[in-house]
């Protein structure tokens, strides 16, 4: 194999030169590339291993970045990267300072559009599609690519119902029969059976073969397309596709160049939005990733010869979740529990296999996850929707229409709160409080360790009504030794008028804080708050005593809400506030909270520098 | 016409007993109640007009509230409220203190699930019938409702997409062709490619007959259907429906009781998710209704001889966004205009008839409709989405992941900002304020008067860069004549340490009171703020000067950011807020605004009261 391919070649302008073998070897020098850096940095890899040829498809038949190729989700775009000028950095990818671990437009002029979140990538296309309609520029192309677990988001029905007629509108579904976990629902079950129909694939190859021979010099691309699928329309299947408009084409194996750059080539003679559909395997040419695909979607660190270690996703504070759900589960049988596609890494696996028939894992269908679970606690049910806090953005009119304006009782258990690190600011949990903290009537608890959490779901579930939270960071606690409580906890330092106030995480470090700001002789008091919403009155009473207050949150909201209090009261105390109220780039997590100062030693120094000021 | 009959039975139980010609009766004696209340009223009369027969055959074949009836949007719930127990109180709807223009569960348990916003309704009916299911109830069903506007929403695709096998959920499109403006996309075409195919219904109708001839005792319902199922085979139509695994029905005239209810009995003995299409005509049975539709959807007071006068939707606000926008297009071809099927209502008619290939109705659909926008900008459009407050709540994570993380460039211009009267506590745009103060480098502005809003539109596409929105309220300004600005506007009454700050609708209330309280030699500076977001560090340092600060908010969020940069500074003022922080039930706009102490008269009594105090 000449692996001197990807060092050597100017892409993606070199790429559409090579021929068959070189390309064949190009594809397997990426797939080495991938396992190479992922197993080193962590980070998306079955499903990147799957888009190989694709990508190399998509760049050779496209021409970006003129024509838009808009990735959904992202973690599919790792090839992408490499073959459009980003194979020398790609080392760097989810490094602080490093490439992304998904498309942003401000890395590289080929990356059309932002993705994280899944299912935008129609509707972003149509976008682009309409903008070039509107400029009388009809030789380019808005080409999206969604996997079949995206197609779950209710967003891509919106976007299909939306491709108007004669727009340059090509959608290319990556079809691998997986979201994270393996894929559910009716639409996964008809994708399926199209998938299944390999006669049907045959009819289609020979059609475009016939196409292929036409001369098609003086005699438009799409009356010869339309007189061949007159001609095989008995072959045609009516599927879900056609309904929306689009002229559907496929399945193509996903892994064979040559056909997908036939079906590409036939999909750009349309002129119209055309649905192609690509069967490919999630893991393609690693073999334990292909064997686990689940397991091997993200990744930590991993030597590439063993493979991943035992599952570790659900350790931590998911894992505590879902065994103490799995506990009350147990005693309660009211309890039900959904997840949008995420049953592993919330915690949720154990509670699928034991109560089968109380878990819903519902697809990537966070709006229909709420209201669902209304319309469950309307009957008395008990339900727990574990989510991640940036994917429940897209619940947050559910949350006020469907179950809050009534009281309805439901439970969400916010995981991934707070900065996630290597994932970026597409990922990152910091807006929940702020976005929950704008509705009436939402309790939110943010527990600092286990046991914590422990006692803050058995609270939202049994103690509270209406729309009951617990919010809880990615990953470990350090140190699981603290005073637990539902409310706040009132820690007195030396006799003076300090207060520090925080919650959630951070706390580990504002508590060591406080003992070295004490130790050394400056009075501080700390102040944990474990209920943040709503914010007790007794909590802007006791903060009323003092001169000085130190607000540290990671994320922000409800620094604003105490301050409305103390003012309302007219305190007449100064407030130092550290939050983070921006989009935050990717880095590990503890360089996050000490950048924005949120760490034990930046919480000395700030009530130092104040306090000892000259 | 035996017109005692509404007045005399006890309904839904009554209803059963009624024979052809009583139900004839009934429901021509309901459509004069409807046309007679909402005439005198106001409120959504010609969805109620289409529905009264089917309302009439659901409430016979069903059996609520043990069957859960889930009507989506619920403006077309009126037969629905009439026929389960609230006639008497009829005459109240839309009313403070009376009934909700939509269904709301606190007002009766026929009244399964709140409405208000569209394509929710599969989503909780799945919840309903996997509640039954998880109960061993195998008799009751869960029934939505849902028009084929509301189809548009991603939402339903995620409820459809979620119904499993067995479920005893039954969903009826309720098909009249119109969401308010005439309906679009894709699926419209294919449900309406559906509802012509007559000889499909006479088919189906035969099939239905066949069956209701077998004696099914002692065969289980079920396998005679499959039976006849595969018996028909090639007269089913594989459509979308089946593609999500429903059994479907229809389509069948919506206004012949008789077949209505043989066609819901079929349903019910499917005992599986079952999908019913019955044709409407929106408007059935009033003359002027049935030829404009769109005009009666949502109407104000009028004479149901004359009926309404020109459509009035677009005055006020509304009216002066959209001629501001019709002119701004008219000098830059890169304006384009995108409305979630609020074509009139937002004021884009004029837009839509003359611009349009850069205007976009994408239907009820909000999430599409902000990533749609930021695909445009990409592309160096300027995309202008024109959308209610509450429905924005929607596009929560679209304005976050797909706009404001890049800073794309998109406008939205919040129509129905504030308290919006009659439609209640799912219409008021209470929380556009806090929502969009959670996202970082939102710049939103809140003009009081027309020649603001124009000013601050201009500001929002020329001087902002990123998601810039303005926000103004449903109706009418009644003064013109004010100082405007985008920023901010200080006026100095008498000397002192008094400062009444505001924004929006009720500056006007807030100006006069300011009048009022230095005309009587009470000292009181009025700050009027137009840019609220981001929030000006040189609001804080005027505010820094004051000892009293009265914030007056319609909404909240502001008061609150105010007051951390307030105590930031070490400000020992006393902060007096009067907002709106709940959910708040219809009423009229200037009963609510008085309630919460946001009128003229309110506002000097809170100044007064606090400087007075012994």
């Amino acid at each position: 194999m000449n692996s001197s391919l990807l060092p050597q070649m100017s892409f993606p302008e070199d790429l559409k030169k090579l021929n068959k073998h070189e390309l064949e070897n190009l594809c397997a020098e990426i797939r080495k590339v991938l396992i190479d850096t992922v197993s080193g940095n962590g980070g998306h890899l079955a499903s990147n291993l799957g888009t190989v040829e694709l990508t190399a498809a998509i760049h050779r038949v496209f021409n970006s970045p003129y024509d838009k190729i808009i990735w959904d989700v992202g973690h599919q775009a790792y090839t992408h990267k490499i073959l459009t000028g980003r194979y020398k950095q790609f080392h760097t990818i989810r490094k602080e300072g490093g490439l992304s671990g998904f498309t942003r437009p401000s890395e590289s002029v080929h990356d059309a559009f932002i993705s994280g979140h899944a299912s935008n990538s129609v509707s972003a296309a149509c976008g682009f599609a309409e903008a070039m309609r509107i400029d009388g520029n009809d030789s380019n192309y808005a080409v999206a690519v969604i996997g079949d677990g995206a197609m779950t988001g209710g967003m891509v029905y919106e976007g299909l119902n939306n491709a108007s007629k004669g727009l340059n509108l090509i959608v290319i579904l990556n079809h691998n029969d997986r979201s994270i976990s393996k894929n559910v629902g009716a639409l996964s079950k008809h994708l399926s059976k199209i998938r299944a129909r390999e006669g049907y694939v045959r009819a289609k190859m020979a059609l475009e073969r016939l196409l292929s021979k036409v001369p098609l010099i003086g005699m438009p691309a799409v009356l010869t397309l339309k007189f061949f699928k007159d001609k095989f329309k008995s072959l045609l299947y009516h599927n879900m596709f056609d309904n929306f408009g689009f002229v559907y084409l496929g399945p193509v194996d996903g892994h064979d160049t040559a056909e997908l750059e036939k079906v590409l080539n036939t999909a750009k003679a349309y002129k119209c939005p055309v649905f192609v559909h690509v069967n490919t395997v999630k893991g393609k040419g690693y073999r334990l990733a292909e064997e686990s695909p689940g397991k091997y979607h993200g990744v930590p660190q991993f030597d590439a010869e063993l493979g991943v270690g035992e599952s570790s996703c659900a350790d931590g504070f998911s894992g505590v979740f879902g065994q103490e759900l799995l506990r009350l589960a147990e005693l309660d049988k009211n309890i039900c529990a959904v997840t949008a596609a995420m049953q592993y890494s919330v915690g949720l696996s154990e509670f699928a296999a034991r109560y089968k028939e109380r878990f819903f894992d519902v697809g990537i269908a966070e709006q229909h996850a709420v209201t669902f679970c209304a319309g469950l606690a309307s009957m008395g049910k008990l339900p727990v929707f574990a989510v991640y806090s940036s994917f429940l953005q897209r619940s947050y009119d559910q949350i006020i229409h469907d179950a809050a304006i009534c009281g309805t009782h439901i439970v969400l258990c916010i995981d991934r709160a707070g900065t996630v690190g290597e994932d970026g600011e597409t990922h990152h949990g910091l807006f929940d409080v702020s976005m929950l903290s704008s509705i009436p009537g939402i309790t939110l608890y943010s527990p600092s360790c286990y046991e914590e959490l422990r006692l803050c779901l058995n609270a939202a579930l049994y103690e509270d009504s209406g729309v009951a939270a617990v919010r809880y960071p990615r990953g470990k606690c350090e140190n699981t030794e603290y005073e637990v409580n539902t409310g706040f906890l009132l820690k007195k330092g030396l006799p003076g008028k300090t207060l520090i106030i925080t919650y959630g995480r951070i706390y580990a470090g504002a508590l060591k804080a406080f003992e070295i700001l004490n130790g050394s002789g400056n009075s501080a008091d700390l102040l944990k708050l474990t209920r943040i919403l709503p914010l007790n009155e007794e909590i802007a009473d006791i903060a009323m005593r003092y001169k000085n207050i130190y607000f540290f949150e990671e994320g922000s909201g409800i620094a604003a809400l105490l301050a409305e209090k103390l003012l309302i009261r007219g305190s007449s105390a100064v407030m130092h506030i550290r939050n983070i109220y921006e989009f935050v780039k990717q880095a590990d997590t503890d360089s996050i909270l000490r950048n924005f100062g949120l760490d034990c030693e930046s919480i000395v120094k700030t009530v130092n520098e104040y306090e000892n000021r000259p």
